[in-house]
């Protein structure tokens, strides 16, 4: 099928009016179960998918490729953590009533079409897919290339669940296409696409910012800053950019660059060096003049303090004051997720009011920025802008709403 | 100064921590009053604005731009009705303490810097200016080139005001380059502007949603539908008719297609004519086949159903039933305003789910889509996309969130 026809099955099914929560539920655990019966095919896929990339994709990016059958379980078991989610369709929002009876409620209610395009992470595919079924949208995903056989399986299989529910398969689609011209297409496809949500690497997120013509939201690069004041308790600075730099360096809300207050270098620079250097996981610093004059080490380059590393790797900086901090965040960041530790309330106010990032953490790990630790459930991603939604999207973030009005002949 | 130099100054005053509510009134207070103390300079600005144009714009065009002492005392109330409403800003939208203390706040702060493009409406200026100081946003403005002359006294005055108040006159700016390129600036200020809105005709609209690559508002454009269902009250229908065509056809609320069950052509369609060309502004009737057989009279052109007229003309059509009413809309309206006039609950259920548009109306006019009928108590604009905001746009809409999150050394 051409992406022109999958665009327009898409708008066509989404016009209809969408089925309840209880439909929608019923269709989430027929897709959860077909993925678990379609365990051999899909691994089969994914076998080709891996023998293609063998020797083209880094480590990192072929462990990001390959499926087992646990991996499979797992999948299926986060499209089935959906189904006890509130229905974010439907929720009255508000209400105004005015003195002529005119009833005025804002209800919210499915996006309509959401196209996905995404890279080479196969399980994308049904968590992207089973977020957008339970919004009631219908979604058009458009795989990285190197899964293009594990994604046709996955697909295959989420649709025969819709199948099973009694649901149009037309809610699930899959572009066929793999050239770019595809992904063009869905960035220009005004009037068919109603939300664009790019997942993936820098390059494609800015392509997608930079060429969609349809409302698109800009996911995840994060530049994620620790500023460690003055009077921060140390122990637990330490404790937080050990966690925030090394419990999983290549997602979005790690932490990349480290800002410490010039009053505490001398104390706090050796024990940062002690306990980064010699954990399960070296971390290589990279100093600015004023640190590497307290403990040495590898100076940092010019762009070091604008890079995310999604690695073992530290940009640390010394500042003036919290102002001086947030001046620089907001310069060199990405306005992801950025943390003051401090036992000043003062400016843990000021820090909490100045950054302009999605997520401000006052005395916490940047780690947490996630929709699952935010108690959303569920994520499709982490925004980075400002307009309709801000850090992790869940399921509410996924609708729009419409006002519904009624009254018994009002005019104006 | 550049448009690059303003897009600079507008960032640094959006990154410094936003006034407070009580600043941003009494900021809102002093521009009231300066704009009624220079009313004399804006209104010889106008003037200049009204020579130049003379001739050359429309006589609805040239009102437009018009400006008398009690128009610029309209303004100046505008921008005061804005001191009682509630502070956008700062309300706590959601609160979740984990099990584990971490206390995650998602909280309303400004957008950050506001760009309006806009045609050639004094008042625009002003309204806009009020708008995003209230909601704690620095603004640029870039007006029309017809009212070139009057935006630079009212900003002029405007921004006598800001700094009266003690507020950074920064938060309001307006573009001194008239040519082309400072829209088109805007348009890509990435990292510069959080949200451009552009209020005036299709065009504008159209090319600031294609060309932008910041955050877009798409508003305004409406094709407007009434349908008359089989079983409606045909006097409450009439009323409502008259009244969404007829009360102020160059809005964008205003009914631009009627469409008319089936079965009720004949019964319905003579008092329709008489009502329609015998009121105080007659209207013209551009009808379908279907309803021409009934009362004869001017055949609908190839676009009279995909036409916004602004004017006293209405395209009139014949639908087969609900579902065919709802078809149609979706495909030819604008996503604005669409009503049903029935008694039957199941055909209002049907309409008012169906109907993918802002603001769907059972029994009452369409001419209400607007923030002081909704009582948002303002409005920027109406806004037909379904990112972020759809329909009114009042204060919260012009406002984003952050989560603030505080812990006490938590880590993932």
């Amino acid at each position: 099928m051409t992406t022109q026809e999958i665009l327009i099955r898409a708008r066509q099914e989404a016009q209809k009016p969408y089925p309840s929560n209880q439909v929608r539920n019923k269709a989430l655990s027929e897709m959860a179960d077909a993925l678990i019966a379609r365990t051999d095919d899909i691994l089969a896929a994914n076998a080709k998918d891996c023998e293609a990339s063998s020797g083209i994709l880094s480590p990192v990016m072929m462990d990001r490729l390959l499926l087992t059958a646990s991996r499979i379980q797992g999948m299926a078991q986060g499209v089935r953590d959906l189904i006890a989610l509130e229905d974010p369709c439907g929720r009255i929002l508000n209400t105004h009533v005015r003195m002529d009876g005119l009833a005025i409620e804002k209800v919210s209610v499915p996006m309509g079409v959401i196209a996905i395009i995404y890279e080479s992470r196969p399980n994308v595919t049904s968590d992207a897919a089973a977020l957008a079924v339970k919004a009631g949208s219908a979604v058009i995903l458009r795989s990285g290339r190197n899964a293009w056989e594990s994604a046709n399986a996955i697909v295959k299989a989420l649709r025969e669940g819709l199948a099973k529910a009694g649901i149009s398969e037309d809610r699930i689609q899959l572009v066929e296409d793999k050239s770019h011209d595809s992904a063009a297409e869905l960035m220009h496809a005004k009037g068919y696409v109603d939300l664009l949500i790019p997942r993936g690497g820098a390059g494609l997120i800015q392509a997608c910012v930079r060429e969609a013509t349809v409302p698109c939201i800009e996911t995840g690069t994060g530049i994620c800053h620790v500023f460690v004041d003055e009077d921060a308790d140390q122990d637990m600075a330490l404790s937080i950019i050990e966690n925030a730099k090394t419990s999983r360096p290549s997602v979005c809300n790690a932490e990349e660059v480290l800002l410490v207050h010039k009053n505490i270098l001398d104390s706090f620079l050796p024990k940062l060096k002690d306990r980064l250097e010699n954990g399960k996981h070296p971390v290589e610093l990279r100093l600015d003049e004023a640190c590497r004059k307290v403990i040495g080490g590898k100076a940092a380059g010019e762009k070091d303090f604008d890079t995310e590393f999604l690695d073992y790797i530290l940009a640390v900086g010394c500042v003036e004051n919290v102002d001086a901090a947030i001046a620089h965040i907001n310069t060199h960041g990405t306005h992801h997720s950025d943390a003051i530790i401090t036992r000043s309330i003062p400016n843990a106010e000021a820090f909490s009011r100045g950054i302009d990032s999605s997520c401000v953490y006052v005395n916490a790990s940047t780690r947490f920025t996630d929709g699952g630790e935010f108690g959303l459930g569920c994520e499709m991603g982490i925004s980075t802008q400002k307009l309709h939604a801000r850090g992790p999207m869940g399921l509410e973030e996924l609708c729009t709403y419409k006002y519904v009005i009624h009254g018994n002949g009002q005019i104006r």
